[in-house]
C-alpha cells in the first residue's frame, strides 16, 4: 500500500472504504459508554423520541466512520491525523445499517509556519447500504511533504 | 432535575460537567475499535509521531465529552440531539488526564419550519486537568419549544 503525501494530493481525487454493519447491541453499547440518552439505549423509549426508533449516537457514526476511513484507500504518510472538522448528521443510522464512505479532496495548501507539512480538506460522506448520506464529515488533516533530495542528504 | 426547552435558554448561560480520567488501556481499546493508528495505540510508535508520545484518539475525546454533557449541567428537554457541529482539537490527550466541559451558549433561534422546536448554538470546551484546552465543540442543538396552553388544550 503506498502511502500518500502532500505532492501526491490533488483536488477531485476520490478515495473510497471498506463496508461496517452496525447491529442494535452495538449501538446501545457506545451509547452505554458516551452518550446514555434513551433514545440510544432502548427500542421502546426510542419510539417516541426525535429519532421514532432506536438510532446510533452521532459520534458512534463518527467513530465507525474513522474506522473505515483508517482502513480505507486514503492512506497519508504520518496516518490520517485531522486538526479540525465540521461534521453533521443527516439521517438516523438504525440497527443493521451497513455503512460505508466516499471521500473527496477540496483543498490542498502547504502550510506557511511549517514547510514540512500542509493540509488537506477532504469531504468524507457515510452511506448506509441504501446510498442515503447519514453523516457528512469535512476534514482538515495534516498531511507531510515529501523532503526534499537536499533535506534528506542534509539529514542523513 | 429541571428540563430545559427553548425559552428557558439565553445566549451568554453557561454549564459545567463532572469528569472524567482517562487512562492508556482505555486509549487503546477505543482505538482499536475505532482508529487503529500507532500514536494511539503503542507508547514506543507514539513517540516518533506527531503525536510524539500515545494520545487518545480525537473521536475517543469527542465521545468522552459527549457523555460529560448528557451526564452535565445542561438537560434540554427531548436530550442532547446535534444537527451539526464544528470540531477542532487543541492539543493531545494523555494517560491519565482528567477531562471537564464548559459550554456556553452562543445563539437561540426558533425554527422557522418546524415551530414546535429550535436551534441552541453551544461552544462546549473540553479542558484537561491544568485547564488547557484539548477539544473546542461548536454544536447546533435541536431543543423543543415548550408548549403553549391553547396548544395543549387542543391535544388534550
Amino acid at each position: 500500500m503506498t502511502v500518500l503525501y502532500l505532492e501526491d494530493i490533488a483536488v477531485g481525487q476520490k478515495y473510497g472504504s471498506g463496508r461496517a454493519r452496525v447491529d442494535a447491541e452495538e449501538i446501545k453499547a457506545f451509547a452505554a459508554e458516551f452518550d446514555p440518552q434513551p433514545f440510544h439505549l432502548d427500542e421502546e423509549a426510542a419510539k417516541g423520541s426525535f429519532f421514532r426508533g432506536l438510532a446510533a449516537s452521532g459520534w458512534h457514526t463518527a467513530a465507525l466512520t474513522m474506522r473505515l476511513l483508517v482502513t480505507g484507500e486514503f492512506k497519508p504518510a504520518g496516518g490520517v491525523i485531522g486538526a479540525g472538522n465540521e461534521i453533521s448528521w443527516t439521517r438516523p443510522v438504525r440497527p443493521g445499517d451497513v455503512l460505508r464512505v466516499e471521500s473527496e479532496v477540496l483543498e490542498v495548501r502547504p502550510s506557511k509556519s511549517r514547510p514540512e507539512q500542509g493540509l488537506v480538506k477532504m469531504r468524507s460522506t457515510t452511506f448506509n447500504q441504501k446510498d442515503e448520506p447519514v453523516q457528512v464529515l469535512v476534514a482538515n488533516l495534516v498531511v507531510p511533504r515529501r523532503r526534499s533530495s537536499s533535506e534528506a542528504l542534509s539529514n542523513a
